[in-house]
């Protein structure tokens, strides 16, 4: 029997190369549903090929044109809106959801594939940044396993494998620091958006590009894995090593230290949530370790505030990283749109992270609130 | 119940390290048997400590020290002799056995304890060099785990656990490269056994040593890897990396590499094979990554002929190893003693693997025979 998949943002760089795992296994793997937010050209184009037996369009405004498109598909099953996303990942004959849409919508539909008992491939950072406990609760409660697909927990993931969560002694989180790792704290004043898009090792978007300049992508990792792995943030370290090569690593109570290596290629770590615990075939590049020496490096908390303020996030727990991440998405917007200094936007998280309301054990509902609150008090900072 | 542990070979830097591993978890590990070839004051001194049920010394000649060293222990055994030695690690309550001891002679009391289905801490270089397709089948034969105590096949056995050997793609077995990683072939000629023993990294016994310096250690290490995880000569892949910080990795079908790391530290790789699956804590330093950047270099097979013999004899299969392993070892034994040149080692094994009898199914007669065989041919040539 083939896995039935269902991926949640089907058109994005993940999405597609999941699409592109598939096709290499397709005896082993078919997609259920595809759905993305806005590119309803190439959703359409996909559920051609992919003949999935549902797609949705999140966005409402594409549902007429969706139906056109694929007036020739009888056979599949053609939703529309936030609601119809929630409730399609619940369909019975799936086994995996991809969660690769980005922002804080991923929210509610990984929720809801959690309690209809999907094996969840986890690609939307918010999930576990917004809302970690509550999800890894959920999760505890149906049984529900939740692989990692970012590269580096992936690594972290993939160098656990056999051993124990209890016999971890560190995490080591490897950074490649970002476009301004050797600048100091005077040049990055006046650094800009365009600056910050010159991303040295691969193409991941804008918004995640403007993350990783800050560092606030892997204050992001450093909560995301303390919920997948259950470490506290002070046993997570985070190493830069520009040359990307060593994803992360484990340090287990022994001193011994297992690392995950390879060439960057998102491919990997969505094939293995997958196939995991097997591992299948891959084509493409090998590692080549003599054409560079391997570097680490501490990363610099004063220059990358954001990466401090995360870990401070972690530390006060509740819902302080959901106030970090909503502030964070209004300032990484405004930097975009040359409307806030690269340095500010450190100022505003800090001062959102003051203003807004803290709350110890956070609902659902309190994580909806407290964004929506975080947002508006970073947007009047600006 | 504490598991009882024998160990072939105590007195020696393997055996010593096993003994602190086991003092520092006495409430796991208890010692049942310590053996040593010539040590006889240090293997009393052991006993008196660790109050194990018998003592063996190989070296007959000692047996009447050893007695009077130990005739306040009324409750430990005393044994001598190599016969001694094989029967003792059948003892019914010995779960564990180290092979810690040097040379050949760990060949007889290995196959003794694979028959009596204990399970098999390996430190015996010799054991699979020589007769790795004998043992190895033995093993499977009497369902008998063998774990790698050295710390690069600790690190790959490491990296496997929880992924399948049918996964592996290639073995990444690292090498620091020795003292004369930078010399020419010229500069070769003329190095003397006091430059050899100059190795930068640890001390491991002086055969070892100059074993490290020509590489044939390292080509050792890749006939044991084929033995142990099953894995084609050409499948296995020398990496030098001088820092000695990766312990050796494993790349799998999907192009993911998972290494093993550390500071060197032999007291790891006997606690995990000791412990194993779990892992237990480890006092002592721990990987600083941020020292020194990690770098690799592919081996100079010419500069290094002992490795390109070694898997040259692979390749040969039958008993072509255990040829090379007896010519090494007069080699080996006459540099030291100045009797040969560096560069004239690899000539004589080279000559000895030509003129000694080939035997493409040896049995263990077989071997014996090769073995005495190989050391009168490389005896003559120098």
């Amino acid at each position: 029997m083939k896995k039935q998949i269902c991926i949640l943002g089907s058109t994005g760089s993940i999405g597609t190369q999941a699409l592109e795992v598939i096709e290499e296994h397709s005896d082993l793997y078919e997609v259920y549903c595809l759905t993305a937010y806005n590119h309803v050209e190439m959703l359409a184009e996909q559920a051609h090929k992919f003949k999935p037996a549902a797609v949705v369009i999140a966005n409402e405004d594409h549902y007429e044109r969706l139906c056109s498109l694929l007036s020739d598909c009888p056979d599949i099953n053609v939703y529309a809106g936030a609601e119809a996303l929630e409730e399609i990942v619940e369909a019975e004959p799936i086994d995996m959801v991809l969660t690769a849409m980005v922002g804080f919508a991923g929210l509610k539909p990984t929720i809801r594939a959690i309690k209809a008992h999907k094996k969840i491939c986890l690609a939307n950072k918010e999930t576990l940044v917004v809302a970690g406990e509550l999800i890894m609760g959920l999760a505890q409660e149906n049984h529900c396993p939740i692989l990692p697909v970012d590269s580096e927990h992936s690594a972290i993931f993939q160098s656990l494998v056999g051993d124990a969560d209890t016999e971890i002694e560190k995490i080591l989180l490897t950074a490649s620091g970002g476009p301004f790792r050797k600048f100091t704290l005077e040049d990055m004043k006046s650094v800009t958006a365009a600056d910050a898009l010159k991303h040295p090792t691969w193409d991941m978007g804008a918004k995640i590009t403007i993350d990783s300049a800050s560092m606030m992508n892997k204050g992001f990792e450093v909560i995301e894995a303390k919920w997948l792995f259950g470490v506290d943030a002070d046993r997570i370290q985070v190493l830069v090593h520009p040359q990307s090569i060593v994803h992360s690593a484990v340090q287990y109570v022994d001193g011994s230290v297992k690392a995950q290596l390879g060439v960057p290629d998102m491919r990997l770590p969505i094939q293995y949530a997958f196939s995991f615990p097997q591992r299948l075939h891959l084509s493409g590049e090998r590692l080549d370790l003599f054409r560079q020496p391997l570097e680490f490096f501490e990363p610099d908390m004063e220059k990358f505030r954001c990466l401090a303020m995360a870990y401070e996030s972690l530390r006060m727990g509740g819902n302080m990283s959901c106030i970090v991440n909503a502030a964070n998405e209004v300032v990484n917007e405004a930097f975009r749109k040359d409307k806030c200094g690269f340095l500010q936007m450190g100022d505003i998280i800090a001062e959102t992270m003051q203003r807004a309301t803290f709350v110890k054990k956070p609902t659902l509902d309190d994580y909806l609130m407290s964004d929506a609150e975080a947002r508006r008090i970073a947007a009047s900072l600006l």
